[in-house]
């Protein structure tokens, strides 16, 4: 094991996508399938026993499946031949009847996904509920809209969270879209025909479907990875939506605008000072690596023919790494959050270092269209030079003067006044949040 | 211009996607954001008027405003400087009025993207109609399944087509469901809380939203970028899947294989004899680009807070740059399916070339188990070493001969005989590609 | 013409990669071809001159050869052909002899990508020169220096430019391997034997390399793609470069952070006071498209056999594209460093905004070890809690009193005094940039 | 661990990149650290000793330290915890004098990717090895050269394996000059400054560098990635080179083709006659998964300011990811080459079933120029159309029978008279191999 096994997992993802794992759930395939079998009459109910009561992984030597691999380049071939022998002379002929290898492999590799999807769908709704009570308890919280990291015009804390809030509903809903479309049995023999079954094939995938709790497909897929393709993008904008909350987090931790912190920051091993926004940083790594990993599952939908050269077998390391990332990435943005601790005092500060001209879109407005600004813009210039606030600046400019009186002039000024329909705004993502919840 | 902006697109998206489009979608966002206004009496109706007749991109000098881009940083700076000059000194006063540049860029996009899923959808469910066919009439067209790129056991042609149709069935759903969920305005102002517009901002958002025929999202996403990344994972599936088809072509045409050929191959400068496929290996190349350049719009999802300083201007080359080669795959696709020639006798010669080899499943599967697998195995070493057929090996094989008489044996390793659920499956793909296309 | 195209790229790098530009590089490889050969008595003198005299883009009509290539696959097919056409009945029976259409285009490319080359290595020495520059006039220039975007312990400006000027001169000298061992002609006939020159093809490939100033390679190399997948790198890591000085740009161009600024930045269409740093903007959306580009170029190394079907056709998109994007990195991150604005003064005020947390490290330094980093990490506790200054913090325990005297600490915790190899290190940047420059 | 840890890597790899391998060099970086140090008398010589004695990875809870670097974000902080405990009161307050924790963790990481691409290139010049005793064993067994997959003009296995053999010289090369350019100390403390070292900084890097046998680069380079890009690409560009080999082996390999076969070839679960190009495909998705890595690291280039917060991160994991596949890769196609089936009366047989079509191009060229193309063009239909071979439809037409004798048609369609250069270009291929050697 090394260090990245630790870091850019959890220890429940890391579990799913075990090599124990991976074997376990090609054996519940197995088991369901000499199961579905037997209740057809294709194979004697008691070789259905005897297979199905060696389904379990214990018994198998799982660092010697994976050696023997090697040479066999399916982990099939090493596994029903243990099954075969573990099940006894006589059942043993019935294991893995009409199935072919990627029948098996790619339904065990369903069922750890389907497993993964659940446990990332939970994580990530807590995090979106961290998210809501950011929105709602900062509705009120103003601090400096950035754009192109530039002071912008002013929002609120709360209308930030709400929009990381809105990110997480939508990929939470597409988390189970792609739960739900990807949840479906591969069987389909060695061309896709089931022709080892005769006519019976459909009859048994609908019965091995039923037993693991799968839908059967319109067709077998194995050489169409769509699906395999939406579950990877599926877990790609998931960690790109935590990479795009670790990175507002990072930004906003740095000395310079000091908005907020993780309530557990990360030291140093030379600086006593420091206080890393750590879980925000491997965030953005994990997240990182999601992406380029789930690259991989678009370029190689190309697979050949009735089986993929490559292309599949790319997938069996591709595939289990996007979960641990993406866990990863939720996980740490999940501990972000916890306990995050946000300045509201230093929003407004950084808020009011630009001598008001965060506000000048305000002033614009009000004295309207394409003059409104170029009045404006020669306020900021004055701002800018001269070392005043825009106030002063506009008070000082008699054109300006003319329209805006002073008093008018201190409330326009004033980003708690600035914020339009952030209120509004804010309600919509809880509201929707909530909607997908109840789901 | 250059090759590839010819080679790897169409004409058509190419149109929709050209710097006069980007352009006249922009004007048509100022143009629909004015009317609004003016509806709700913001901005005087005349001024709306004289600002949405202005809105054609055949009164702008295009080039030059892009020139300006590189300056402005942003195309709206120039395009709204010229669009209020244009409109007159009172009109111009309430061009883009309490917008900000990335709302009428993105929708722009959003519109160019709407119309590149609509071109696209409707081109990808002709080569589905092309498979469909393919599919129908080769139901019983026996050839030779292959898994990593050997021949496994038999499948017709028509099976194969029926897989890729329900690729694209999936497919063309797909595109469906990101044009829904894609077509969303954007619309918040510089930092999303729409303050310019006071209370009213929500309002103006649902009639501006009403005139393009988009929906108002819950909450602006202008750094929020999962919608674009989705759209960029539909093409880049759809591409993918063009890449599969393509891939199975390409290797179907070759020379040692030969069981189909572009109707329009194409030639070779130095060899007379050549046919190319070339339809298949252009899909190839664009598919390969469409993923690459897919991924861009993940990785890019972490938009630094209120706006991208780097990953947003990046979608502007990525998402036009993804629809072309997308629907170059399909439109290549399209044409190497369009008069592709199927020679059904090359497929059964090459099936038979085997000397009965890829019938040995159907021998184990009668003969039944591990243990007829491990006589055929024995049986197949013969038809290597021997040079016989598998029917002469079994034949020659007492244990074998016990189970099964020469007659049954002729029937069972008949390929015609061993395709199972074969047209069960080809029903399948078509009854789903027919309840897709009556959607 | 859309945007991305003049926003991406930079005239020069466009010109060079021009659809005009990539027909007449293949025509001098005509023409080169011809020459050799009659040199070597092969064609006849004249045929060879008549080709010669043809091999003009102007003479061509670009648009219709590119709309031929459309059903050609290659653009040599139109090409010979109307050359063969323009150069008369008999001269034209000897056009593109004993070649094969990739080593046209190949070599063509080859051509192109060399000036390319040369354009970039230019403008990145002149990078260079600017961060040359200012690590030399800012080598004093006390600023923060950052971690995980954590105030860490000072440097200087200077030392930051120095490190970009580091890897700048790296970069070229990477540029000119990339160039001498990518400068090679590609001629070897359609499987790569010079079948068609008999036993002189070699003799052939010499004289045409010669006439284009290339190198004749050990072997054609028509499938085997690393040549350009190193070009690819090269440029990649180019613009990779480019985003990392960016990258601090943006970082340092914040409204927080406020340390330098463009001298010329971009505004915004709503809010007058902006200033965006939008060179390093652009240059950070360009690396990233580069990086995305350049990544096909490595996964697209598996080329069949004797020519690639799908792989090789990618690259005429892939490789021009990659060029412009980092064309256009190196010109606005040279843009953003003309006339940077250095606000040395902030960048103190920066650095003492951490009440003199950032000396924590010299105090522990000075105090010893493990024991030191606790006391200094106690100290630094009570500079948060109790809002005092780092040396009020530590002139008040008696432990570190004991040890550094007032007056050490004053200096101690002066940062100008922390700046250990700062000047060596400057020093020995810019001698290596001079070095390389001398080459 | 789970079946991709031994599926995707090699024993000998995974040993060098192993979580006890990362402690282990990371412990040799503190011990050259103590050591240098107490030779030039900044720490005491006793404590360097005891502190040296303590740096073996047995000594350590390794599991634990990656446990707690879960919290601490780097692994540096627990381990010079650990250490300084170990080694005691006194000593203790001397580990990691003056160094950052980005010093020993990349310096540690450089120790391990040396140690890497020596087991790379050492195996990669073996499969050079292999390469050249084909190239030379087949320099005469002639076979179809293919273009797009299409038979195009003939040439020889030798000439295919010399091209192989070219690209494994040239990436040799590669690895060679990474491994050079990429063995450099990392030493600059937190701001790459060396402050905490006073102006001794460079003199103890020197010490360290040599103790532990690498470079001191001209500057820290803790945010400037280009090296570790650069090792990145060597990797990639070696797992391409074994995609394109292994595509090549997995083609010839085809039912259809059946020139070459895997000495040790798989099996299937479910059909007897398979054998599988097991090793070509396990190198293939090898090959792709490196790829895709790779990518991340010349997109991670983005470090910011003094150490990147996820780019480096991620490099954690990516690094160690990328030389597993890439050495996998190099092992599965040495293991697809050690004892190559290569079947040269199939190549023969293969090249004959175009009845003559492959040799159209050497009449052409007989027959000169343009003209040439057309008659024989012409020629080529009638093959296709009536049945009959190239020589025969040359023969009934009298345009060519005026030029070409029966006699000399008959030479000048047989392949083996058609190969050009081939035993020259051989002969480079092997003559490279051996320069490459010799170094």
């Amino acid at each position: 094991m090394d260090l990245p096994d630790v870091l850019f997992s959890t220890p429940e993802m890391s579990a799913v996508f075990s090599g124990t794992s991976r074997v376990q759930r090609m054996l519940e395939v197995e088991a369901a399938l000499a199961q579905a079998q037997a209740r057809m009459g294709i194979i004697p109910s008691d070789a259905a026993e005897a297979i199905a009561a060696q389904c379990r992984v214990e018994l198998f030597d799982v660092e010697r499946l994976f050696e023997e691999t090697l040479a066999a380049g399916v982990l099939t071939i090493p596994l029903v031949r243990a099954l075969a022998e573990k099940a006894g002379e006589a059942p043993g002929r019935y294991v893995h009847w009409g199935a072919t290898s990627q029948d098996v492999i790619d339904t065990g590799m369903v069922l750890q996904a389907r497993e993964g999807l659940d446990l990332l769908e939970r994580r990530l709704r807590e995090v979106g509920t961290a998210c809501a009570e950011l929105a709602d308890r900062h509705r009120r919280t103003v601090m400096a809209g950035r754009t192109l990291l530039q002071q912008a015009v002013p929002l609120t804390f709360g209308l930030k969270a709400a929009r990381w809030l809105a990110l997480i509903s939508r990929r939470v809903s597409t988390l189970g879209r792609v739960r739900r479309q990807g949840s479906v049995l591969q069987f389909g023999g060695a061309s896709g025909t089931l022709a080892a079954l005769g006519g019976e094939g459909l009859q048994v995938a609908e019965l091995v479907a039923d037993e693991l709790g799968l839908e059967v497909p319109e067709l077998p897929w194995h050489a169409e990875r769509d699906r395999m393709a939406d579950v990877a993008w599926g877990l790609a904008t998931v960690a790109g939506a935590m990479g795009k909350i670790a990175h507002d987090l990072v930004l906003l931790a740095q000395s310079e605008v000091a908005e907020v912190g993780e309530g557990q920051g990360g030291g140093s091993s030379s600086m006593p000072q420091k206080r890393n926004p750590t879980n925000a940083v491997q965030a953005l790594a994990a997240a990182r690596l999601a992406g380029a990993t789930a690259s991989l599952l678009v370029s190689g939908m190309e697979h050949e023919h009735e089986r993929g050269a490559g292309g599949w077998q790319a997938e069996w390391a591709a595939l289990p790494a996007l979960f641990r990332y993406t866990a990863c990435a939720v996980e740490r943005v999940g501990a972000a959050l916890d306990g995050l601790q946000v300045d509201a005092a230093r929003m407004r500060q950084n808020l009011d270092r630009s001598d008001g001209l965060i506000m000048a879109e305000a002033l614009a407005v009000r004295l309207g269209g394409r003059d409104g600004h170029r009045l404006v813009g020669e306020a900021c210039r004055r701002v800018a030079e001269e070392g005043i606030t825009l106030r002063e600046a506009a008070a000082a400019d008699e054109r300006i003067r003319e329209v805006v009186s002073p008093q008018e002039l201190a409330v326009l000024l004033d980003p708690e006044h600035y914020l339009g329909s952030t209120d509004l705004l804010i309600d919509r993502a809880l509201e929707a949040f909530r909607a997908q919840s109840d789901r």
